[in-house]
């Protein structure tokens, strides 16, 4: 692939008074060379944030739409969003509400128009968005499944492969991906939230993505149940009785390879996890604990299901580390990196 | 301390078709020297598993209540306790549900009358001895409760900590210990549970006993929120403020030492980890897969809050291994150490 093939990723650069402007010019430095990111934001305040904390990156405003150069390291692309008010790091500011959701809406006219074959985002902060009159606001996942006018997407957090090579951390050979059924609710609203339906969308999403865009002949999917143990045979919950067994049956005579559902204390050790290829979760808080473990600072929200590639850090603002210079990275090259290799796969 | 003076340990050997008995006689190849244990069983059961996994030692059998001598490798004393029915591994049979509850019994009443400093679990089979007619039999950690007419107790787990010793699984220094505010309840009953005289009650005991059995002189305790993202402010959920936030404001004020309500998807990392001695998670499946998969195969179960000490593995009767001498004995062997640290540090 000659340079100039390299596919292009839009990077939103995200709250500008969180960590992100930072977290995308220190990226910048040592720029992947197998992608041309070029990041969505306000130059002059991706420059004051390269200052701020100490770090030599030339910023390099672009004309809207225009392709970016190939990879240097030290030098980061930028299509221009320009800030509604000031900004100072740590700040919140609900002005700039509007500029966080244009950075979002370029990047995603960029995917729509094939300009960009990707978008990978840094943390917005929902509080202030809602706060600045967007009161339905629920977050990056579901702007983009609205932005693209689908019924449903997957929200897949996954460790770099790469950590688990060099680490005892992980108990098997490739990555830990982990998707939810469900995603923000109130811990109440969950038992309601998964139905049949809902849980057949997801599962066939995730088998066709894992295939698609991550190289798996034949996907094997653990599937959580949503009570302790599993319900354990109706004694603490019916919902795997009758909804979630009949569920995987019915995909099953799809051609769809599922484990479950299985206890979610038992499901996440070796003798399970050594045959998946990603876990299916019910809900947020009995999947994310683990993968945040096992990953920590290396691990990147992947949204299953859009046009195009979408992928996240898996962290929040950290207002209280902006402009510090001592936030990492980490996560932020992962979702890049994750990203290159989802469009080179579904290429 | 001299031979005599070690503490006696009662080791329950569990539902008798499971893998309990043969890793009884296993761990007894290698018994600790710094407790008596004796098993609490049938003798003729524990030479028949001994004899069918391959494994040399002597069952010696006891009086009921007798003192068991200094432990030597390759001995297994027994308090005797006759089966009901014959048992083949790996077969339930619902006649020998009075028996697992009288090994239960007749290890409290040891306990009860100072005969042991505490007892272990091998795993039982809730569902046949519900089927047996003991319609409203809960597991080890609610009869014991009941038992001991005590009105809470705390099931929390905990790694061992010589694992993490050797190995980067764990991003601490010591243990993880993961204790539950709610237990084996359904996923929708748990938003009614979590109320504030519970959540008191809990971390009452869980600050004394991480003082009296774990030599922990102050106390901090990591404390999940309830709903994602701990609540998010109310837009997931309102129970963090209105309950768990005012309920963690009164227990500071009497002293304890609390963080939270964290969101449980960052509290399981380096940050919040490295300063805590234990985290409360509010559920089942919120808290265990992440103890789990951390603490894998040498992780055991404590109940705080008895008169005594009480461990147990962490896992379950394992029926299709039963009688193959594959079942691992990981969890056991930490269960016995965790009790031997906790009543020499409770003397």
């Amino acid at each position: 692939m000659s340079d100039t093939d390299l596919p292009v990723l839009a990077l939103t650069t995200g709250e500008p008074a969180g960590i992100g402007p930072e977290l995308a010019v220190v990226m910048a430095r040592d720029m992947p060379t197998s992608a041309r990111v070029v990041a969505v934001g306000d130059p002059a305040l991706l420059e004051d944030r390269a200052r701020a904390v100490g770090c030599d990156v030339t910023v390099l405003a672009l004309a809207p739409g225009e392709t970016p150069p190939v990879p240097r390291a030290g030098v980061l692309p930028v299509w221009p969003v320009a800030l509604r008010a000031p900004c100072r790091p740590g700040e919140l500011e609900a002005r700039n509400a509007a500029y966080v959701l244009e950075t979002l809406g370029r990047a995603v006219a960029a995917c729509q128009a094939g300009e960009a074959a990707g978008m990978v985002t840094a943390p917005l902060h929902k509080g202030v968005i809602i706060e600045a009159g967007h009161a339905d606001f629920r977050g990056h996942t579901e702007y983009l499944r609205d932005a693209c006018g689908v019924d449903e997407v997957v929200m897949m957090l996954a460790t770099d492969p790469a950590l688990h090579a060099m680490s005892s951390t992980w108990h098997g050979e490739t990555a830990l991906r982990v998707a939810l059924a469900t995603t923000h609710l109130p811990l109440r609203e969950v038992g309601d939230a998964v139905t049949g339906p809902r849980l057949t969308r997801i599962l066939r999403i995730l088998d066709a993505e894992l295939r698609h865009r991550f190289g798996v002949l034949s996907p094997r999917i653990l599937v959580c149940g949503l009570n302790p143990h599993a319900g354990e045979g109706g004694h603490l919950g019916r919902e795997e009785l009758d909804v979630i067994i009949p569920t995987l049956e019915a995909l099953r005579a799809e051609g769809l390879t599922l484990d479950g559902p299985l206890p979610a204390d038992t499901l996440f050790t070796p003798h399970h996890l050594a045959r998946a290829d990603a876990v299916l979760a019910m809900y947020h808080d009995q999947g994310l604990p683990v993968l945040k473990y096992a990953g920590f600072g290396r691990a990147a929200n992947i949204t299953l299901g859009l046009p195009w590639v979408r992928t996240s850090v898996d962290h929040g603002t950290a207002l209280d580390l902006a402009g510090c210079g001592s936030a990492d990275p980490g996560s932020l090259i992962t979702a890049v990196s994750l990203a290159i290799e989802m469009v080179q796969r579904g290429a």
